[in-house]
């Protein structure tokens, strides 16, 4: 999983343009643009249902919460190699609020490797008991955030 | 994979609002319904790769092909059971193409099979050669199209 993350982030400094004419795209890097946000889409829908389990808004399930913890590490198995291409930052591209410092600080392997760990953590933890998925998903959140606040316009 | 999809399509019949608490949604429905839209932009983008080596659009690149129809494979063991909820056609929700008959025909699941069956020979195919992969992108094309046809609404 980890693997795959990484090389999707090795994979930014090499896609090329002529790759992307393999998303159909109209505006520059589209494709790329909606197929990452599609990653975090699923996310969002995956965490969401362990959230509402967290916060009691609907019944703590074990296989349910396990089953929303397993989707939620397989979405990371997703290669992202061709979804973050240079060029493809808010200040290049439309309908994006991906800030241009994801490619030039360095910072964003260690953060996708927290990220990473706080997923497979939850995937432990969910399906043990209602304590236990709210232990992970503090750190699943804040690893979220953490990428969100440093690489992500905060508002549109 | 099939059974994954299916469980899905099964999901339909007993998806309640409640679950839908957990998807922070603000219109009914947003959640589930941007959730699958991620499910065929992913495909998409998956699929984009094939279609542009399959058109000589880009080199065919065997370890790239295969890839690629890895990853459209693995898109479809995601759990999609919260992601058709009855209610969430565009009769009664709003962004959304997916018709009505879609939960009452009793004719997706044939089609999930047929698509299911097209996206294992292409991922079987994909990385064998130029030739084994255009063989397989008719076939997965046609399912893709057999339930946009009937199941989505023709232009927004």
């Amino acid at each position: 999983m980890i693997r795959k993350l990484l090389l999707g982030l090795a994979g930014l400094a090499v896609v090329t343009g002529a790759v992307f004419a393999a998303s159909h795209a109209t505006a520059p890097h589209k494709g790329a643009i909606k197929a990452r946000q599609s990653v975090m889409q699923l996310r969002s829908h995956y965490l969401g249902q362990l959230g509402a389990m967290a916060k009691a808004e609907v019944p703590y399930d074990a296989e349910a919460a396990a089953n929303a913890a397993a989707n939620l590490a397989l979405v990371n198995t997703l290669d992202q190699s061709m979804m973050w291409p240079r060029g493809s930052d808010n200040a290049s591209a439309e309908n994006t609020r991906a800030l241009p410092v994801i490619w030039t600080d360095g910072g964003i392997g260690a953060k996708a490797n927290t990220f990473n760990a706080a997923v497979d953590a939850m995937k432990a933890a969910a399906g043990t008991d209602l304590a236990s998925l709210q232990a992970a998903i503090g750190p699943l959140g804040k690893a979220c955030g953490a990428c969100h606040e440093d690489y992500r316009q905060s508002n549109r």
